[in-house]
Order: C-alpha cells, then sequence, then structure tokens
C-alpha cells in the first residue's frame, strides 16, 4: 500500500492545523526587547530567540517550563550489515540504563531541568523496566526495521503506527502543559537510517552524509557507505518524505517525526538535537514547512549529514560542542538558552521604568517627534 | 612610581600561589570518561570541559555550584571624546538597575542560579543603592580614570587599589565556598579602553580590535578608532601588562584583572566574558600563564577585538551567540555548560555498573589482555 497523507488520516489532519506564528507577536517581542535596558540587539541570538518563543506562545512573558525530553528507542535490520561498532543488544541494555538514570541524558535531562521519557516502538530485545528514574512507555511495534538493504524498513501500517506513538506523546505533553518539547533516539545502527534519510531528501550522495556514528573504522564506515547506496538503490525511494521515512527510515526516526508535527499543532517550542532527530526535522519541514517556526536547531553534531540537513532546513544551531551521542542531549543542553531568553523577556526592566537615559540614536528621533 | 611586581605585592605573592593544575587529574578523568554508558569522546566539548573541572578541583566528582558573577563598575574619562552612544551617567544608572535586579545579568545570572554582586570601583556618578536585589560594594577608587588620550588613565596606588578590590572579591568568594566564579562589567567607555590594551597586548592596530561598542554610527566608530591609536601614542605604555592596564586601562579591567588571578590562586573555576573582561584576561594571562588552567572562555563577543584576544589566549569560545553586551551576561549563559559537565561526571553510569556492552573496539584490546 502506498503512503498517501489520505492514507494517514491523523497526519493529514494534524498538519492542517499547524499554524505559521503571527510575525505581528515577533514583531511586538522585538519592540518589547528594543526598550529593555540594553543596547538595542546587545544580546544577538538570545533576543531571536525571545521574539520566536513570544510569536509561538502568543505572548510577551513567554515561559521556558515545564520541559521534556522524549527518547524514542528502535533497532534497525540494517545491523545484519555490519555497521556499527555497538552490537544491537546495546539498544535495550541502555533504554534500561535509561530508566535507571545512569545515561548522558539523563544527567543532562536533570542538569536542564527537563523529565525524560522514554518510549520503546521497535526495540528487538528484552527491556529491563525495573528502573524509575525515567518515564516508560511501551509501544513497541516490532522487534526493530527490516533490513534496510534487502527492502523497506516498515510497512505502510507500521509506520503509521510508530507516526501515532510520538503524536501521543506530544498530545500528553500537551495536556500536562508542557511548554517546550526535544526528542531524543537511540537506536544502534540509526546513523545508518539518518544517513539514507538525508542522501534521498538532500539529493546528496551516501559520502556526502554518512559519518562515523558511534565511532567505527575506516572498513566499517567505507561498508556503511556502501550500505547506504545500496539501501537507496534496492528501495528507489524517490522524494516523498513519508515513502522515504518508510522505505530506509526507523521506528524512532519516524516517532519523533510524529511527535515533532504534534507539537507544533499543539503550539510547543521543539529544541532540535542531532543528526537522528535531524531527519526526522527533514522529513516534518516537507511536510509542513510552518513546523520551522516552532523549531530551533539545538546544536550541531560532528556527523557530516547533519550539517547538510541544517543548510537544507537553512536553521544555524544554537550550539556547537562537537557532540554526537544523541539521546537528545544536544537538546538537552540548548534548553537552558530558551530559558534565558525567557528570562530576558521577562525579568528586565525598561529604560523608563528603571530611569536609564536611551543612547543618543534613540533619544534624537524622538525628541524630534515631540 | 613605575609599575612593577615589587611595588605590588599582594599581586606578586598571589602570581607565586597561582599552580598549574596537574594533567594527572585530568587523564584520571579521562579514563572515568571512557568508563561512561557513551561512545568515546561522544559529548565532545563537555568532556574536554569535565576533565578540566576535574583538574581544577582535583576529584573525579566535580562541583558548578555554588555560581558567582561579580560585576565591576567604573567610569572612563575618555568618554569626553566622545567615543560612546551612551552618556557616561549611564554607569551609575545601570548600577542602580543592577542592584534592583532588572538589568540583563540579572535575569540571566538568576537562569544561571548565580548570584550577583557589583562593585564600585570608580563610578562617577551617584549611585542608588536602595535596590535588594544584588549585592553591593562601593570600593570606589576616584570617579572614573583620566582621559587617556591626555595621560595615563590610573595612577600607580590607583592601579594597586583596583586591582586588590578584585582580589577582595575573589577571597570572599573562595572562603564562601564559589566554585565557579565570572566577572562582568558595567562602564560607559570601557571598549575604547578594551581596545587600548588589546592593541598594545597583541601588536595590532587600533582599527584591527575596535569595534562599535554598545552601536555606535560610522563617524563615531572613526573617532574611537583615532581615539584608541592617540592613547597608545600619548602614553606609550609599552608590551609590559601592568603598565598597559595603568596607562590604558580602566578601574573595572583591573579589578577584574585581580579578581581572575585572585580565583585561579584559590582553585576557582573562572568563566570568561566578553571583550572587556576578555583584556583583563589578557593581561592575567601576560602575568601568570597558569592563569589559562583556571579560565574557561565562556563566548565570543560580536567586538572583533574579542577574536583577537581570543586567538592570543589560543582559546575557542563555548558558546557564539553574536552577543556584545558585557555585564557578565554571556559568562553567564556558559555557566549552564559548567554545570552540564559536572552531571557527566557525577551522574552517568559506567559501561560495567550498567551492564551495557562496550563497543567492539574497546572489547577486543582488553579481551586481548586478560
Amino acid at each position: 500500500m502506498a503512503v498517501t497523507l489520505d492514507s494517514l488520516p491523523r497526519l493529514k489532519s494534524a498538519l492542517g492545523r499547524v499554524r505559521p506564528v503571527d510575525p505581528d507577536w515577533r514583531h511586538r517581542a522585538e519592540v518589547k526587547l528594543a526598550n529593555l535596558t540594553k543596547p538595542p540587539n546587545s544580546l544577538g541570538r538570545l533576543e531571536w530567540l525571545a521574539a520566536r518563543l513570544c510569536a509561538i506562545q502568543e505572548t510577551l512573558s513567554p515561559r521556558a517550563a515545564p520541559r521534556r525530553i522524549v527518547v524514542f528507542a528502535a533497532d534497525h535490520g540494517v545491523t545484519a550489515e555490519g555497521v556499527s561498532a555497538y552490537p544491537s543488544a546495546v539498544t535495550a541494555q541502555m533504554v534500561g540504563t535509561f530508566l535507571r538514570g545512569g545515561a548522558a541524558i539523563n544527567a543532562l535531562g536533570r542538569a536542564a531541568s527537563a523529565d525524560v521519557w522514554v518510549v520503546d516502538v521497535g526495540v528487538a530485545g528484552d527491556i529491563d523496566t525495573a528502573g524509575r528514574d525515567a518515564w516508560f512507555r511501551s509501544r513497541r511495534i516490532r522487534p526493530g526495521t527490516r533490513n534496510i538493504t534487502e527492502g523497506p524498513a516498515m510497512s505502510h501500517d507500521e509506520l503509521a503506527a510508530a507516526i501515532d506513538a510520538g503524536f501521543d506523546m506530544a498530545d500528553a505533553a500537551a495536556t500536562e502543559g508542557v511548554a517546550v518539547l526535544a526528542c531524543g533516539d537511540m537506536g544502534i545502527g540509526n546513523t545508518t537510517a539518518a544517513s539514507a534519510i538525508t542522501a534521498a531528501l538532500a539529493r546528496a550522495s551516501a559520502a556526502e552524509v554518512t559519518g562515523r556514528g558511534t565511532g567505527i573504522d575506516e572498513q566499517t564506515f567505507l561498508r556503511k557507505i556502501d550500505v547506504v547506496t545500496r539501501a537507496l538503490r534496492v528501495n528507489r525511494p524517490g522524494r516523498d518524505p513519508l515513502e522515504v521515512l518508510r522505505a530506509v527510515g526507523g521506528l524512532e526516526i519516524a516517532a519523533i517525526a510524529g511527535a515533532y508535527i504534534g507539537a507544533a499543532e499543539r503550539r510547543m517550542a521543539i529544541v532540535g538535537d542531532g543528526f537522528i532527530a535531524g531527519a526526522a526535522a527533514l522529513v516534518a519541514a516537507e511536510l509542513c514547512p510552518s513546523f520551522l517556526d516552532y523549531w530551533f536547531a539545538g546544536h550541531q553534531s560532528l556527523e557530516p549529514g547533519h550539517a547538510v540537513q541544517l543548510r537544507l532546513l537553512r536553521q544555524e544551531p544554537l550550539l556547537q560542542l562537537e557532540m554526537r551521542l544523541g539521546e537528545g542531549t544536544g537538546a538537552a543542553l540548548a534548553m537552558h538558552l530558551l530559558s534565558a531568553a525567557a528570562a530576558v523577556m521577562n525579568d528586565m526592566a525598561t529604560f523608563d521604568s528603571a530611569g536609564v537615559s536611551r543612547c543618543r540614536e534613540v533619544i534624537e528621533p524622538e525628541a524630534a517627534d515631540a
């Protein structure tokens, strides 16, 4: 069954409800920023962030909390080709570690005052769910995608179920008042899927968008480029983002795309993560350009394909810290900048209220008007 | 009286007590980082930060709190030359705003969970000290520096007093257990002084290191370059950092240099701010190369001279957000990254404790040893 928007009614109706943000709110925020006790634009990209946050929330007193990081986990049949430095079993093991609070995303989520949810949409192995340091939802669709060098990663209905799992998490977050949402990923082999998606949507070669993922040697790296090339040749997914996602994507990537569109529909600010979440952002932006009104490029990963994605999305990353972990860790770090931007809007005095003289350039035109 | 280290006994003895950090602690931190549940080095510069923090504190469980931002305020006689978009009166007005909690550094200090101290080391105007949203210390040495196009900014004893004010604030912070210290600045005209210091110490022309500060027009910008050139021609301070500081510096810049060296002496982690604090960092690093073991480049300002400073210091900034405000705002934003780095060291599990399989490259050498 071909993937079309008509065959995915929930996605179709959500796309119809994602509204572009009102530029008037952004303008009003810029006027307020110009009156705060600082030289005009002297807070640079923080002011840009603040104005965007105001436009999303339609307020001049935006909030950057509560915030949540939802990590979607799934396995990848393509690991049979030997594309990763880690065995597939690590996906389930790391989900257990998330639940016990010992992973990087737990540490950085706590540091960011964000709660961490973990959703199994397609892990192959057994998960030890005893840990209580992150919320857990089991929405396993199948035990990992099929090997994309042999055929499509998933069926139409599996794609629909994965996207729906993302929507459900966005809806739950909105219902609970979350203002800032990020999505992370866990899935051994998923940089291979993200490379294939990026190559297809950016019309780039596998070599341009494939990197070393968790840290593979030269021989594995060359094999990985070949695997991406073969996956695209076998599946011929064209340029339709949903068909690309179904053919060479991953269940966690599809779920992130669903959560992203659901979050934009529910007017949450969305903080992008690295290369895997970036592949979902490409899909979401192709389906719905207004999605980018809600999405911030949290950081730029070391994966070369992430730079390709950000160029295609025309977004500058907030952070560049040579990270390449995923899980939502880059987004977690960037969340602090949203808090800081909200604090500027909410906590600063204006020149008039503080009794501070304005700069001469500002004074003179006003005096001329008087 | 010529400025020499012998004429500044407190500075001299402090410099003798700044110890280089022990590289063995950094190595031990790197070993711990390699065993945490993430691909090796996948947290990039966050791991580098974590290892540096461990080396400063000589622990594998570093802390990034309590943290404090000390804003040193002073006026500049050179404003008589018409180098700023704002009148000098704004310095005192902004100090009042800091104390009432309405400035950018208040908003970003709160967002960073840092307390904010404000120290008057040379404000010219009257300060309304009624506000209680920041701690205030009056250590006014004189009402602003002299006009540096006519002679030295300050006398030997005034320089000594400004540096001592910085030492006192570092000592107070250390006594109160502060782990992370940043210094900010407030002083209309201080980008002119910072430009002159940077030109002298970087052997650069005024045009290479002078920017538009709070936002000046083209004519003022050209005049500012001429003012910096004249200040250096009139004073001929040479390359001695203390003589440069006395001749063309500022009282707040001297105080920051003192606080920086005092913080390194007391083994605090120091987060750098923008162009003004950067001029103090140049002085501190010239006096004491080990100072850089304790100092992190928090962000890169839009001021062109800041890039020159960071190149001279051989430091990569943690953040690049097109900011140019000073006050400690860039440092405040970067403090979150130190918290995140500490959280990685303190909160993450190891592969062994989490029961997660290592990557193949790591397993094999260990198996060979067994």
